[in-house]
């Protein structure tokens, strides 16, 4: 079926929260993901990992109070509108005219319906931050990851104002991220989003051995 | 009764969860942080939202779970061996000998108890973190903090020791935070625990008037 399927006159993008069925296909883009950094070498997430990690049913926080991730999913079709109520996120839609085909080399690896042509494109990962500095909470965005031959059409934006709009309904005031300082492509696309870097930063961390021999260091009575 | 207490010999310290009654304490600790950062422009935490953002009793979210507080309190005395089975956090202890006296400044205001001489001297805020690149979660410290008075005798140590304790307990392999570029002594400090430094990193904002724009911004379809 995928063979028949092109994005030459508009494609469709849908922001929906991900569930468990969405694992195999998380995993694939956490990896891509990680190349793209050169993390590879450090990146040890399975689909089981990923499944105990966001889909847990033990997990007593839903999602919005801990990890959370959407989905990002492109169609040459528009999906239908949404019609459930009080669902805990309603989808986000959004359809765009293209002016060149888009040619996916990974259609069959990405594809998530047999029956429809919706294939996963990109996700966004946050949870939600506090500092004792401020009145509300924000979220704070881990991972956002879109697909090589999905960029530039304003996806990667549309995940940001979907945890945005998220934020705004929860009363929440920020949403913060990190980029690494070689990426100028991220730096431009944020700042050109109305983001703001805040002042110079470094980032620790204690992992590993470390982290095991300092959490026995300082227990003595 | 706190015009007797001085520490001459002896310092006793205890980490432990913080509760509700700790507001105020926390607020003016906070507000003490805020000082050295010179971030009290922005700063605009009150006891009301602090108590809503910890200890709301409607969060589903258990401690560890969600946003987690951490207190140090410190004692002329030897505080009390633990006796609390399976209690959600058994506190941290340790008493240390002094060279000269600590002399407090602000004693009366960081007394946490009339009928013993227990006073509170810092905290530690963190959450739960997750990235797609890893089999398992972290924590992130978002605010630690230790009452200037205090400093120099391992009470920061204490209570990152702490953080990564309930890290390792909970099968986290992982403890991160941030810290701005200016302040070499809480590198130094960082560096000499063990921890290391990710590569450069810039740190994203969307916040105010920004956010509310933009989360609106993208949701046509």
């Amino acid at each position: 079926m995928a063979e028949k399927v092109s994005f030459d006159t508009q494609i469709s993008g849908r922001v929906r929260i991900a569930t468990e069925s969405d694992v195999p296909h998380l995993h694939k883009l956490m990896y891509q993901m990680a190349k793209y950094h050169d993390y590879t070498k450090v990146f040890n997430a399975t689909e089981a990992s990923i499944s105990t990690n966001l889909f847990n049913s033990n997990n007593p926080c839903p999602p919005f109070y801990s990890v959370t991730t959407f989905i990002l999913e492109v169609s040459p079709d528009t999906f239908p509108q949404k019609t459930t109520k009080n669902s805990i996120f309603d989808p986000i839609l959004k359809t765009i005219n293209l002016d060149s085909p888009i040619l996916d080399p990974e259609l069959e690896l990405f594809n998530t319906d047999e029956h429809n042509n919706v294939f996963v494109a990109g996700y966004v990962l946050f949870f939600p931050s506090y500092s004792g500095y401020f009145e509300k909470p924000g979220f704070f965005i881990e991972n956002m990851y879109v697909r090589e031959c999905y960029r530039k059409y304003g996806f990667g934006k549309m995940l940001f104002s979907a945890v945005a709009s998220q934020a705004v309904k929860m009363g929440f005031t920020k949403v913060d991220w990190l980029t690494v300082g070689w990426n100028n492509n991220a730096i431009d696309f944020y700042l050109g989003m109305g983001a703001y870097i805040m002042g110079d930063v470094k980032r620790f961390r204690l992992s590993g051995e470390g982290l095991d021999a300092f959490a026995t260091s300082d227990r003595g009575c």
